[in-house]
Formats: structure tokens, C-alpha cells, sequence
């Protein structure tokens, strides 16, 4: 198969997840609603992301560093409200 | 950096992101509740982290190809149980 073909997979498919994941992320965003968010497996997944990150430029892959820096990003941001709204959350509990 | 290290990055991106996903999976499975989930998005994301499978294959990465498959396997059996549920649903409201 040709290195173009290949190319346009790795395209395709960050597209494709990255894509799944903006709308819901942007909204979580906007509304700064993280009810159902488990603060433990977002801090994993977005840690993932990162290592993914890193990977990708450790194996000089520009598709994964793209596709994983474009969600590392929004994830940071809702992982930051999340944890944003847990320690406001453990504040009002603890008056 | 040595290739040692780069392979252990790869498998720490893997487990980090594909064991943040197996728990919500695994329970979605049990429970069959699948309500909350957006079916457009979610085939855009069982599609995409087909296509990342098939580009992992590709440049012959083993630690992509790997992550990859444990997800899409999850991710096929959710979206096969939204996809029942949908139609369930749409019989029902149908009546």
C-alpha cells in the first residue's frame, strides 16, 4: 500500500476521533457542567493523551501529535473544571 | 532518547487511555443503559479508532495496533447495544 494511503488513514482516523470528542468536549466547556465526570479516569485519560503526545513525537508521527495536541488541549481544560468544581463542591459540603 | 524508553512511553499512552475507557465500557455493557450516548458520535468514534487500528497495522506499530484493538472491541459492542436500543426505542414510539 502506498505511503499516501497510509497518510490519508491516519487523517481519517484522527478526524474521525477527534471529532467525536470536540462536540461533547466544547459543551462540558461552555456549560462547565462535569456532573458524571470521574475525576480519576479523566485525570488518566488526559494524562494518556499526553504520553500519546509525547510518543507520537518520540516516533516523529506529525498525525498522532496532531490529532492527540488537539485533544489534550480541550481535555486539560475540562479536567481543570472538573477539578475546579470538586473543590468548590468539598468546600460547600465541608460549611 | 533510546528506543527503550520510547516503547515504554507507547505502552503508558495505551494503558493510561484505554483503562480511563474500560470501567464507563464495561458498565455500560453490564447495565445496557446506553442512554446518554449520541449514536452519530459514537460510530464517528468506533470508525476513527478502526481507522487508527488500521493505520497502527500500516506503519507497523505494535502499541498502536494493541490500544486500539482493546477499545474498538469495547466500542463495537456499545455501539451494537445503542443501535439495538435505538431501534427498540423507535418500535416502541412507534406504536
Amino acid at each position: 500500500m502506498s505511503h499516501n494511503i497510509q497518510v490519508y488513514i491516519g487523517y481519517l482516523a484522527a478526524c474521525l476521533t477527534t471529532f467525536s470528542f470536540l462536540p461533547q468536549a466544547i459543551k462540558t466547556i461552555k456549560s462547565k457542567c462535569t456532573k458524571g465526570i470521574s475525576i480519576v479516569m479523566y485525570s488518566m485519560f488526559t494524562t494518556g493523551i499526553f504520553f500519546w503526545l509525547l510518543y507520537g513525537y518520540l516516533i516523529n508521527d506529525f498525525i498522532i501529535i496532531l490529532a492527540n495536541l488537539i485533544t489534550f488541549i480541550f481535555a486539560s481544560i475540562i479536567l481543570f473544571i472538573t477539578f475546579v468544581n470538586y473543590i468548590k463542591n468539598k468546600r460547600v459540603n465541608g460549611i
